[in-house]
This record gives C-alpha cells, sequence and structure tokens, in this order.
C-alpha cells in the first residue's frame, strides 16, 4: 500500500468512527457524536498504525494501554472497538442501554477499558500511574496514550499530570489534546490558541508538537516523532473542529452532548459518505517481556508491640507497611509531601524503587494509584485524612474504576491537638463510607493496625485506614486477630448497664470511662469498633439487646455519617437486610459538633465532648433515664 | 529618612519578625518558625511601605487583602499584627493555646484573617475571588496580596488560580512566592530553579519577578514595579533560606514544624540581634471610595409554576436565581462550565457583570466563592453534584473560613439516566451533611425550590441545594412556605400504618407508593424532607409514633450518611439532645447500594430499588412484620 491509499484508509476509517458515533447517539437518543467527531481522524490514525494492542491477550503486559480523558467522547471509542473487530456492529447500537456494557461514559465493565472517565480531567493523572508502572516497575517498553479534551485542561489536576510526568521524565506517556474550541456551553477560555497550550506545556517540561488534527500526515508524523522522544513525556496539541465532516454541526455552538434526529442522522451519514464497515488488525506488541521481578517474597513478619507500650497507630502503620513490602513485592507506596507524618517514609528508604513522591498533589496521588493497580501492583496511598478531601472525585471514581487502592489517613480528628481544625480530618470516615463497595478501618491500637495493614493489600475496592497522630496504648497482644468486618467487645459482663461503642483514639477515652464508672459502681460493655465499613452488626446487636438498648457511640468526627451514623446503620433494615427486632435503641451519639481550635489534644477532646469525662456523663444519663423510667 | 536608614528599619522588622517566629512556637512547643522566617524580609517591606490597610477600620472597602496562603507560617502573620500594633507581645505568646485566637493556622477567629488556611494550595485561589471582587464587583483600586510556599504549587489548584486570575487580568494580584526550597520532609521538586517557577507563571500569562528574597533593595523594587503592572496579575518569585539568619536552621533539613527548645531559642536569639519591639505605622488607604452600585434592588418577585406541569428543579433554582439576581444586587453567581445544564445561565445572561464563568475547575469555583464573600458578596456556585466533590477540601476550609457560601449541586442521583456513575451525585448529601454548620436542601418541586433558593441568600454558613435533572410534577402550590428546618406532610390520615419519607425525586415515588398502597388497602403517610440539615426531627418523631415506628426513608444517593442516615440521628440523642423516648423504631433505608450504569431513568430508579415498587414493597413487609408480630 503506498502513502496515498494509507491515508485514504485512514480517511475511510475515521469517517466510519464519525459515522458510528452519530449513529449510536442517534438509536441511544442522547450522547456526545460532535465530541466524538472532532479527534476521529487522530484516533483513525492511532488505531490502524500506532497503538499496540493484542486484542486476543488483554492480560499481555507488553500492550500499550489507551485512556479515554475525555471520557464523553466514548461513541468514539466504541466505533474504535467494532472497527477493530472485538464488538458487533449491534453491541454498538447498544449504547446507553440498561445492560449493555457500552455505558454514556466508559467504565471497566468493557475488558479493554482500564479505569472509568466521564469526570474530566482525570484520565491523564491515571496515564502517569500506568506510565510510571511501565517504566519503573514492569519496566517494558509500552506507551501510554491518552486522548484529551481541550475544556478539561482547565482542572488542575491535569497540571499536576504534566508536573509529574516530566519530573518522573515519562517518556513513554503520550497525550494528545483535542483543541476542537467549544466546551459544554460555548467557546474555551483558549480556543484554538494551541501555541498557549504548547507554552504551558513545555513550561512544564513535555515536549509539545501542534498540529493540525484532521491532517492525516501531520497526525502520522506527531505520533512517530512522539515515540522516539526519550527525555521526557509528549503532547499533541492538535486544533480540530467539533462535528468535523457534517455542515450543520462542524464549529458549530449548541451541539454539545446532543444527539442528531432520524432526519439529521440521515443527512449527516450520507455527507459522511454512508455506513462503513471496515474491520482493521490493530497491531500486536512486538515485545514479548515479563515484568522484571521486583524482589523474592519473604514470609510476612509483622511488628510487635508490648502491651501498655505508648505507640501511634501511625506509626505501626509505617511499620507494617515496611514488613508488607518484604512480603509482597507487588505493594507500591505512594505520598504525597508527608511521608515523615505518616510514616510512609520508612517504606520509601526500604524500597526506593516502590515508592512515588507525589509532592503535595492528592488529586494526582489517589490517580497514580489507580493507574499502578491498572497494572496489577497493590499501592498504599498516604497522606493526611484531612487532605484526601482534596482528592474525593478522584476517590469517587475510583470506585466506578473497581480499582483496588489502599488509601490512609493519619491525622484523624481534633486529637492532633494544637496544629488546629484545618489539618483535622474530621468528615474523612463520612466520604469515604459514601463510596460504593469501600472497606473503611479505624485501629485503636498498634497491634491492631498491624494486622489489619497486611488485610488491606488484597481486598478489593476502596479501602482506607484512618490512623492517629498521637501515641495511644498498646491494649492487644500481638497474636490476636483483627478480621475485617470484626469488632472486639474489650470489657463486658453480665451486669452491662449500657455499651460504649469507640474506635481509635475515643476507644481510650472509653477504656478510662470504663474504670471511672466501675468504682462508682455502673458497668459498661466497651467495643472497639475498629472495621467501620462493614461493621459487626451481630456484636451490636447482642450489645444493645444485653443493655437495654443502652448504646452510645463515640467519635473523633463530626456528628454526622461517622461511627455514629455506621451504628445506626446497623440497626436499620435495608432492602436486603432485616430490620432488628430486638427492644427500643435508646442511642446517644458523642461527636465533634462545634469547630474546633488549637489546644492539647486532651483538651480538645474535652472541648468536643468525646472523652471519658463526655462518656461518663452519657452513661450516667442513660442509666438514670432507665432508672427513671422503670421506677 | 534616607534610603540607607529605611533598609536598616526593615532589616531590624524582620529579624523581630523571625525572633518573634521562634519565640512564639517555643513557648507553644510546636509550630513553624523555619518556615516563618525565609519570607520575614519579604513581609517587613510589605508591612513598611506597601500594603495599604487601615487597622482601625477593617471593614473599611478601600483596604488591601493579604492572604497567608501558606498558612503554617502563622506566627510571622502573628508576628506581623504585633508589629503593627494590634495584639500584645503577651497575645503573640499564646499562639497554639486553648482559648487564644492565635491557632496553629490562621483562621477568621482573628479580626484582620479573612479566611482560613493551612490546607496548601487554597489561599492564592480565594485571593483570586477577592480580585474578581475589587476589580469588577467593588471598582477599588486596592491590591490583594498573598504569600505562597513553594511547595504548594505543586496543587492544581495553584494553576487554575494562576489561569484563572490571568484570563480575569487581575492587575490587581500580587502573588509572592517564598522558594526556600525545602518541604516537610526535603527538597522541593524544583528547589532553587525559581526560573522554572517564572517560566511556567509567564505560561500562564502573568507577570513573573525573579529576586533575592532577602535582599531589601530587590524587594522594593519587585512590590514596586508590581503595583505599576496593569495589565496581568504579578508574581514574585524570592529565593530564600528557610531558618535564614541562625545557622543551626538557616537552609538545613529536619527543621520543618519544629519548635527550638529553650536553649536552642537562647542562642538563635542572640543570633538574631536579641528581641525588639519594634511598632511601626501601617499605611491607610488614601482611596476614600465606596464600592460601586451593583443596581437597585427591585421587589422580589419569585417565579410560580402551575400545580401539575411537569419542571425540573434544576430549570426551577435557574428562574429563581434570576428572580433574586433583580431583588438581590449583591448576589453573584459562578459556575463551572455546565451553566446550561445548572441553568445558571440564565443570570448570566441577565446580569453578567455579576456572572464568573470559571471553565472546568471546581476548586477554583468555591475558592472564588469564598474570595467573593469576603467582600460580603453572596455567592452562588454551581456544577453537577457529582463533581463539587471535586471541591471537597475547599468546602471543609469554607467552614473553617466562616464563609458563607451558597452551592448547587444539580444531576442528583441515578435518575440522571443515561449518562452512567461518572455523573451520578450519589455522595453529596453524605459530604455536605458531615461539614460543620452546613445547611442541605433538596427539594422536590418548582415552586418549593423557588423558595428554598429565596432564603438561601442570607442564610449563613456552607449552604448546599441538591437539584434533579428530570422534570417532576408540580404538587404545590406557589403560596405555600418551606422554612428551612421544616418539611412537609404531604400524605396524612389517623389510620396511617407506616411513613414513607423522600426528598426529590423520591417523593415522587412515594407518591405513586401510596396510591397504589391505598389502592390495596394500606394507608401511608408520606413527609418531604426537603431540608435535609437542620432536619425536622418534631415532625419525624410525631410520625414515628403514629404509625408504630414503621419509617421507610427512600432516597437517590447512596446508603450512608445521607437522608437515611439524617432521619436516624433524629432519633438519637447527643450531649445536647435527648433520646427519642418513643417506641422501638423500625426504619428500613431504601438507598442506592450497587453501582449503576447507563438505562433510563425508571429504569436505574427501579434498578436500585428506590422507586415505587420497591417503597410498595417496603411497606408491605413491615406492615406484615407488624401483624407477625401482634398476632
Amino acid at each position: 500500500m503506498n502513502a496515498q491509499e494509507q491515508l485514504h484508509q485512514w480517511h475511510e476509517l475515521a469517517q466510519q468512527l464519525r459515522v458510528d458515533s452519530i449513529r449510536a447517539t442517534t438509536v441511544a437518543g442522547s450522547g456526545h457524536p460532535t465530541s466524538s467527531m472532532s479527534p476521529a481522524d487522530l484516533m483513525a490514525v492511532l488505531l490502524s498504525k500506532y497503538l499496540r494492542y493484542d486484542f486476543d491477550n488483554l492480560h499481555n503486559p507488553n500492550n500499550d494501554r489507551f485512556i479515554l480523558s475525555k471520557g464523553h467522547a466514548a461513541p468514539l471509542l466504541y466505533a474504535m472497538y467494532k472497527a477493530a473487530g472485538v464488538i458487533s456492529d449491534e453491541d454498538l447500537l447498544s449504547l446507553r442501554k440498561l445492560g449493555s456494557r457500552l455505558e454514556g461514559h466508559p467504565t471497566p465493565v468493557i475488558p479493554w477499558v482500564d479505569v472509568a472517565t466521564g469526570s474530566l480531567g482525570q484520565g491523564l493523572p491515571i496515564a502517569v500511574g500506568i506510565a510510571l508502572a511501565g517504566k519503573y516497575l514492569d519496566q517494558l517498553p509500552y506507551h501510554v496514550w491518552t486522548l484529551l479534551g481541550d475544556s478539561e485542561t482547565s482542572e488542575g489536576s491535569i497540571w499536576e499530570a504534566f508536573d509529574r510526568a516530566s519530573h518522573y521524565t515519562l517518556d513513554n506517556l503520550i497525550a494528545i489534546i483535542d483543541v476542537n474550541r467549544l466546551g459544554q456551553r460555548g467557546q474555551t477560555e483558549l480556543g484554538w490558541n494551541t501555541q498557549a497550550y504548547a507554552t504551558r506545556a513545555r513550561a512544564f517540561g513535555w515536549q509539545a508538537i501542534e498540529i493540525d488534527g484532521h491532517n492525516l500526515t501531520e497526525i502520522e508524523q506527531a505520533f512517530s516523532v512522539a515515540l522516539t522522544i526519550n527525555d521526557r513525556p509528549t503532547v499533541i496539541i492538535a486544533r480540530t473542529k467539533k462535528g468535523k465532516g457534517v455542515a450543520a454541526l462542524e464549529d458549530l455552538g449548541g451541539w454539545h452532548g446532543k444527539a442528531l434526529k432520524a432526519e439529521q442522522e440521515k443527512q449527516a451519514i450520507a455527507e459522511l459518505g454512508g455506513e462503513r464497515h471496515i474491520k482493521i488488525q490493530v497491531n500486536k506488541p512486538e515485545e514479548q517481556s515479563q515484568p522484571v521481578s521486583l524482589g523474592k517474597a519473604q514470609p510476612l513478619q509483622l511488628p510487635a508491640y508490648d502491651k501498655g507500650a505508648k505507640v501511634a497507630t501511625r506509626r505501626a502503620y509505617g511499620d507494617a507497611l515496611l514488613a508488607l513490602g518484604a512480603a509482597q513485592p507487588d505493594v507500591v507506596v505512594l505520598d504525597a509531601e508527608v511521608s515523615n507524618s505518616t510514616y510512609a517514609e520508612d517504606f520509601a528508604e526500604a524500597y526506593p524503587e516502590r515508592y512515588f513522591e507525589m509532592y503535595i498533589a492528592e488529586q494526582q496521588m489517589v490517580a497514580a494509584a489507580v493507574g499502578l493497580q491498572v497494572r496489577k501492583y497493590k499501592p498504599f496511598a498516604s497522606t493526611f485524612a484531612a487532605f484526601l478531601t482534596r482528592a474525593y472525585d478522584f476517590i469517587r471514581m475510583a470506585a466506578v474504576s473497581r480499582a483496588n487502592i489502599k488509601l490512609v489517613g493519619s491525622h484523624a480528628g481534633v486529637s492532633i491537638g494544637q496544629d488546629g481544625p484545618s489539618q483535622m480530618g474530621l468528615e474523612d470516615l463520612a466520604a469515604f463510607r459514601a463510596v460504593c463497595n469501600s472497606t473503611v478501618l479505624y485501629p485503636s491500637d498498634a497491634n491492631q493496625t498491624a494486622k489489619i495493614v497486611a488485610q488491606m493489600s488484597d481486598r478489593p475496592g476502596v479501602v482506607y485506614l484512618r490512623t492517629t497522630r498521637e501515641s495511644t496504648p498498646v491494649i492487644y497482644s500481638s497474636d490476636e486477630k483483627f478480621p475485617i468486618g470484626g469488632s472486639k467487645v474489650v470489657q463486658s459482663s453480665d451486669r452491662d448497664q449500657a455499651t460504649v461503642i469507640g474506635a481509635g483514639i475515643t476507644l481510650h477515652e472509653a477504656l478510662k470511662a470504663y474504670d471511672r464508672l466501675k468504682n462508682e459502681g455502673i458497668i459498661i460493655r466497651v467495643i472497639d469498633v475498629y472495621s467501620v465499613k462493614p461493621i459487626d452488626v451481630q456484636t451490636l446487636h447482642q450489645a444493645a439487646r444485653d443493655t437495654k438498648g443502652n448504646l452510645i457511640v463515640v467519635e473523633d468526627h463530626w456528628l454526622e455519617g461517622g461511627l455514629g451514623a455506621a451504628v445506626l446503620d446497623a440497626f436499620a433494615g435495608t432492602s436486603n437486610t432485616p430490620i432488628y427486632d430486638g427492644l427500643q435503641l435508646r442511642l446517644i451519639k458523642l461527636a465533634v459538633s462545634d469547630m474546633p481550635s488549637s489546644g492539647t489534644p486532651e483538651e480538645l477532646l474535652h472541648a468536643a465532648k468525646i472523652d471519658a469525662d463526655a462518656i461518663v456523663e452519657a452513661v450516667k444519663s442513660q442509666v438514670k433515664q432507665l432508672v427513671g423510667a422503670s421506677g
């Protein structure tokens, strides 16, 4: 095939991608045809010549990766799959229908989709994570390609990605920006000023290539050059027209996210030269290598702490992570420039080849974790619990991506003391509980922390560990077990008048309250709910029955959505679980409700009414009420 | 005073700021002296000559604003206040103590602090908001100064701010980056490469000036030049040394966030020339103008909708916002490039001078809202509910700032249909409930929405409104009232066997279920909990008493932390509120628990088991259980 024939073939494929994007969205009655049409030429060339992907073996480690950062161009992606022969035309036309894998925005329900996109500004940061895996862990020559919209470069997360990608010299990363000039509601900020994009990209250390995104020769040249760059990532800034190829759509406003009606569709398809059913053979990777070995797994030797010693659970996290590093060579660690506070630094020192410093960029940190798990590594990413809120959209989307990531938030609650409210994680339990299929863990002691960390690495989904800044007494022996979904009844008798439920720092306040109340003749049960989600429903139900419904939940967290909410939920029915059928629940929530200030940890626990004093008072009020009620 | 004398005076003041930063942190036993020492020369010159601030009248609209983006340098800020004569030395030494206004990171508990900082990367985006107010609303010549750390430029939000500031030609904005080379745990990514910072800033459209941050002459020149730039914002990139002036600290690692011990303090102070107690008179603004008028308030004429019409609550939001715009000239609106979906576009068209397009940058949008309310405007900021998660750290910090902002999230829940889970707001109620002193509103009908929007503008704190994509029937007449904290009992009788509690889209499912159950002889109460926080506790208690504890909460939200949790909380006690003393609660939560896909709204409500079918089934199971229990 000569050059002219090849250009013609690419053009035909591009037109097919456009036609199919229109056909699918018109049948669906919604979707983004025009956003799919602008980058069709780029994708036609990528798919025909440059992408190396073995559709017969999606687990081939040498496969290139392609991330559709502009997830709303899903019809284009699906049209590419059809062209590659892996979905049928019938599949294509199931777009956006219940039961179809072809959702409105791509998700990993489709086997060749690594991660969900659709929240803009996330694809590139995730691609950075995969490229880190390729260059530093797998050490395989595959490339990571990602197609961005121009509008999404407004998101700061894109610039976190630009920065970290050049910092880590990710020459295996190739980004393509589809500069079609039109956002959802009008012109983008930079319009067709591709030079502005290029200047910014270069300032952030990238190779930038400006092209006409509808000129197939320029596209081919840009891809060829990008593959030869070996000292930095490359961005191809492609000037395109939204709705390219159809006069009624091309470069016109008012067409974002709108499907064509039947008559419009007919005319558009005619203008594009009609339907085609070209199938192309996507090139398979030539490389036949396996990822390099990251060391031999040693038997797991978790740290053990003596009862009574004072050890912060964040310290135990660092120790356990170090141990896990020896036992599991696929564990990798990221931190956002606070590894000496989260104690990820010990792992960083022992296994620098598996540690990625993300600097102060929590969004990029979580995105990189999502990218690393695409290549089956087990990422643990840590920062202050308060600062994980910065990445909440990425965490939400990680769940849509069905990603397996472990996030660790230190410095939870008012008990951090003097630094003040900006540094206190007080909404993390609420935020992480409200993530689909998440696990939320909150240990109170160092031995417990170690056992829990060991279980995290193979736990699927978004797994969150909350750690405490302050040193707290070791109360469990190192041979106890702490299964996820369980709890520990720390104090109990057959005379318990109330149950106090705590976790983390408040468990220790509950134990102080236990001693004081016992001296006054009031016996309470104390339960350590280290597994906040899933929670140990049975033990809570038993306690409610045994202590006349008198439950007190005490937590270093806002009143809403945290431990107290988790306990209440254990007594509600759902469409899958029955209602608690015991007696009336008399539950008191002790939690932070006013904005904290600076102070010592003790002062702040007291001011927030979540210390032993507050627990003693709450128990007495319950027991007194009960006496009053029965007397 | 000649130039030499002035330089000497500035040097003396800078040394005092250093000494006082050390003294305060040593007494406190914690804090960030070295981070306070690097920018001391910059701040000495700013305070002595360039800042225009009337400490006697902090409400003077012509005052410059100073935002300490690197909030951990709080001791430096407090030392500046001491030098300005507005706090005493005794105050200074109360740093980080319970009851002191001088918290570990600055908060507006201090009258001259406009916003809280301490979560890095937020000060500059907020400064953009204030500068927008200054240039476009107040139209006064004050300047907004902000001091950044170098580490925080890793946050993408900084680049959102750089971009939007130049887009809006904020020549009244002057940023200073304290490039002290050392982050919390070692060298920053760019070290002392001030040229890299300058290149990036210029690529984003700023004037960039590189200086030696310890050279008082260079500092003075840079500030002077910055004040003359009138076509773009200016950033001064100052190369400094962390811990400057004390050999044991200067440019050394391992000193981040560490107070000096008494002996170290003594030597450091000696090295800095001893304690000083210089007081300076900060220049007051020369300008005596008032902010320009943004129009005359018209009587509020809210939209009214006919009962039975089908209107989306997002549509009603847009209509009500437009009405509010006429009635309240201090209402301003922001959106993140989806104003044609949130319907903020109508306000934008009517009042372009009070509308700020933030493009796709939710962090910058929320930060700008916080900045605008510093100048007493009433910002409404909207995007898809799902994408407000992107700004969760900014929302959390807005509460620490005691900011009054209104946030509006559209496209809530699975009922958006075909676009799929990436676009569905399913964690917003949980996230916003867990914000200190927040208000969470979720109307079900257009007339209700209008009444609620009208109440939002004067409601203090973070106020969140959740709107629905789909059109739903108008069920309330336009003269009904919907006070925040209230609810509507939509169906009730003295024969109610169960209570179904919904809001937004699910209220309409509850009403369908009501009709179907009635046909089968089962009468239910239906409550519209449009005010999720605060919630109408009394009405819920009454319903529980009237319907034998049979409550069913149905919500288009994850199972955790949303409406169901809010209802459960109404039955729990806290340290301030007593336990519900009625009978046993038999509560069923119907909510989304599995990852949704694409589909029609009806299909997805059904698949999630939150439609009328699911409600009917749940009611029957409760009523049947009750029959079983009593029989």
